[in-house]
């Protein structure tokens, strides 16, 4: 497989991704949630496709366009989770007709908006900010929230919609937990005060729904992260090396012995820019004839540098003694979502085993 | 035009394109330098379109891939500024065919890869390194260098290519003009010791393509991001703030004036991950209805944060006051190049006045 790989060429794991859904789904049925994964990450139909058969029957989107590949990729029940933009008010108008659509709201004036669109069957989430300090309503604003319900309807309105995006600053296992024990306090507290309503809470974070054991009072998870993973979830715990189903296959155009480093065809632009807290933009791996790869760090085989097509990959000195270029090597992305967006508009993808 | 606009799109101005193209090509004829401009930022066929009008007719890309659009939009001399990638011999050798090809070669074994596939046409330049300290030959490796020249054969030889990328790191216009210098010496130096061979001398670096008036040595320029400019090059001096020529415009999703902010949809998908030494991910600009900017930088109006399509807008209290969801604002970008690779996958590009 490899031998015809010629320029950057993403390479996902059919396997590691069936078993992070497979992992996913049964956390999910354990605490009686559904899984409602969000798409962002790997924006693939083939991916799409796995989901189903993991009994997915609800996703998430962060755009409409990212919405109308959905709707293109068979899906007929699709949330948006990205405050509504009320200028894309027709084309949601036009794909609410054609499947089953839910927005967020965060404010009166988007609500009122879509109130006087009439666009029959579109429901939507209260989007709530319980302390990642982006987008949503902080979660203690009940006038807020009840105006924006008062606005739009009762009629739509399924829940509240949770991205609690701290847990990625978290330092560790136990901050980890807690950031989520906190949102489960507020969770609980919303049920409280929203007593009696059939409400829906739905929650996202990839480090959260990957390794916590209590979901009380949730209904849904919408992790996106998950289908990959990447070096940031390693170092989070939320996954292990074994996890990542992506990794970059670079050409070796140049090896460069005194500098201990070899240059590749293979930059931000297709790896993306992120950078973990020493430094790598990616771990360096061996590729393996079938185009999977060894899912081990090997200590000094890092991406050191990045410009725009070029890489510079530090290695330790045996591998060093026996690249010469036209080799491949494997890069294990710093942050899969950058490394899959940044492949969109460059390069192939293939599927290896 | 803008009441148009739905969703994030990146408006491209065409007067300020022109005249940064005039600009260039004046001063490329002012030194008697072919302006080779590189195509990596703008990626576009329609301001490919445009620069023929100012001269140009060479080009210079950085992929196989981006040699191939050039094919397409009818170029007939192209160099892939990237080291030689001898997987792609068969691909380079069925384009040199259609156009006048020419690639890098910075060691012995692509050189004799190369010199076996015999193409016919294809010519090539020797990258070499002059202190940025990525990808070249050390500029001073003689022997290095005519082992090159002797695998590849001395007929296709056109010269050197020095990419001075460490002009980025230059913290002003004194250091900027001191490793432009140094770059000049070292030119001098090579012209004298490979003297008696007709060789093309070619650097490419937009903050010195920008700003210098010696160019000693030199046969051609092969700027790239001079097409758009950036916050990164007023920030360096190699332009103002009205040579920028890239906009993105981004719709209000939500206001919060307790924090001072607005969420707009355009994230790092849309303006890539790039961050002032400031902190800023962007400046943030009044959008006139006909799609063009106010060129001005207010304090205070800046881009804070970014997530996957989330941004964290900061604005002054005067303009968050008359704010609303469905409004758009304009992101001057920090780094162009990304901003314009993530707009690729992901949304339209308008040309405005």
């Amino acid at each position: 497989m490899l031998a015809h790989l010629t320029s950057p060429t993403l390479l996902l794991s059919e396997s590691k991704v069936r078993s992070n859904l497979q992992r996913m789904a049964e956390r999910a049925a354990r605490h009686g949630l559904d899984l409602i994964p969000h798409f962002k990450t790997h924006q693939s139909a083939t991916v799409s496709a796995w989901a189903r058969e993991y009994g997915v029957r609800e996703v998430t989107v962060t755009s409409l366009r990212m919405a109308q590949d959905a709707v293109e990729a068979g899906w007929k029940r699709i949330t948006i989770a990205m405050p509504l933009n009320v200028r894309e008010l027709p084309a949601l108008a036009e794909l609410a007709q054609r499947v089953n659509l839910s927005v967020f709201l965060t404010n009166a004036v988007a609500a009122e908006a879509l109130a006087a669109r009439r666009i029959p069957g579109l429901r939507y989430f209260i989007e709530v900010d319980a302390g990642y300090g982006r987008s949503g309503v902080p979660w203690d604003a009940r006038e807020e929230i009840e105006g924006i319900v008062a606005a739009a309807g009762e009629a739509g309105f399924r829940g509240f919609y949770v991205h609690s995006g701290h847990t990625y600053a978290a330092g560790g296992a136990a901050e980890l937990a807690r950031v989520h024990q906190s949102l489960l306090d507020i969770i609980v507290q919303m049920r409280e005060g929203f007593g009696g309503r059939p409400l829906e809470f739905a929650v996202g974070d990839t480090p959260a729904c990957s390794t916590q054991e209590d979901f009380r009072g949730v209904t849904s998870i919408g992790p996106g992260n998950f289908f990959y993973y990447d070096l940031v979830q390693t170092e989070l715990g939320a996954c292990t090396l074994e996890d990542i189903a992506v990794c970059l296959a670079v050409p070796v155009v140049q090896v460069i012995p005194a500098r201990g480093e070899v240059i590749v065809h293979g930059g931000w632009v297709q790896l993306g820019a992120d950078r973990l807290p020493d430094g790598r933009y990616g771990a360096v791996v061996r590729l393996q004839p079938d185009g999977t790869w060894e899912a081990r760090v090997t200590s000094g085989a890092y991406v050191k540098k990045l410009s725009q097509e070029h890489g510079t990959l530090a290695l330790p000195a045996a591998w060093l003694a026996e690249m010469k270029p036209g080799d491949l090597l494997g890069v294990l992305p710093v942050h899969a979502c950058a490394t899959v967006h940044g492949m969109r508009a460059t390069g192939e993808t293939v599927v290896v085993p």
